[in-house]
């Protein structure tokens, strides 16, 4: 698995210490996370829209309703930007200068193809469908063809990529350790929280052993 | 307080009971995020760059290093789209098609301004620590003059302004109420945490009330 080349782009210019082109730990990140923010230019402007996504190999795939603006604007190889970004802890230092987060997040460049394949549509589901829960596709009912004709997929490579890390302490300028100030890191961990059973559902089936404990820390 | 008047790019068009032009609805959301997507554009392709931000009444304040490539590029009164999204639980239907996530985001376009007076910068830079951490920003040392001259803060005004929201738990086509899958939500809270000490703290300062029960809940 050969690591990202940095571009013109992706070169992080500022604490490069943080810069990561590992391709491993650039999967990690976009695997843990839930959400992407999808940037694109419209009429010369930008536009920044949340919405989940699933990876497979080095394919980032995005999804939603053929009739929404997002996708109407990506449709013709427009170029895009897709964020996704983890927030680990909030960094309190001695001075307000030095506050900072501990986080970690993935910047990639590209190009959108629209999926038109039926087949390769559905594969992008799945990955979208396991990325959130992995073991459930095989359990849910399948995209009818009438589902996958009203839904666009589009297709990032994963090429143009850069992440960005920080972890630990603050760091603060040395005079400053002498303050009597709280200072640390206040960690923000999503624990496994108790899944809420739909009203509609019968009390008999059991929550799946995939959303109990749930964790998005894939290692 | 009034509400946000929608525009041609902030104008709903699916799904439009998601949309909310509410301000007071709007600044809950503003405050309770941490991190934001700022959308630019530079050689005419987007770029979405992760940052911390605080609001001012009707003012979105973002910073950083005067260095960084983005407030660079956001030097010239450009065009903006600032994305705040904050996930609340992932939503399990019985088809794969009508899986969602139940969040709450915003989105602001606008033009950003430098600020270049000192004094409206220090004051921006409160609100942002107050964003984090209510009531910390009179414990820590202040900014200085030449930390201040490195910090580059852009204001954008909250004028063009949307919310979109789901809760709820999963809406599946009729028949497949029938079928024998779990569904539901599982909900993605993050929970009060234990703050971590600095290592190189001395350990009779003790966690400020602010920062025990830590919740990013405003209401």
């Amino acid at each position: 698995m050969s690591d990202f080349t940095p571009t013109e782009r992706t070169q992080l210019h500022r604490l490069p210490k943080r810069g990561l082109y590992d391709r491993a730990e650039v999967y990690r990140i976009l695997d843990e996370g839930l959400v992407c923010h999808v940037g694109f230019v419209a009429d010369g402007k930008p536009v920044v829209i949340p919405t989940g996504y699933g990876r497979k190999d080095d394919k980032l795939y995005v999804h939603g309703s053929t009739a929404s603006r997002m996708f109407r604007a990506l449709g013709a190889g427009a170029d895009v930007c897709i964020t996704v970004t983890l927030v680990d802890g909030l960094v309190m230092a001695r001075s307000a200068f030095h506050h900072s987060m501990n986080y970690r997040s993935v910047v990639i460049f590209g190009k959108a193809t629209v999926l038109e394949d039926p087949a390769a549509k559905r594969e992008a589901l799945h990955a979208f469908v396991e990325h959130v829960a992995p073991g459930r596709w095989q359990e849910i009912r399948q995209p009818t063809d009438k589902e996958l004709q009203v839904t666009t997929v589009i297709e990032i490579p994963l090429e143009e990529v850069s992440a960005k890390v920080r972890t630990g302490p603050p760091i603060d300028d040395e005079a400053d350790y002498a303050l009597p100030v709280w200072a640390g890191v206040l960690p923000l961990e999503i624990p496994p929280q108790t899944p809420i059973p739909d009203v509609r559902m019968p009390k008999e089936i059991a929550v799946p052993e995939y959303l109990r404990n749930y964790s998005r820390k894939r290692r």
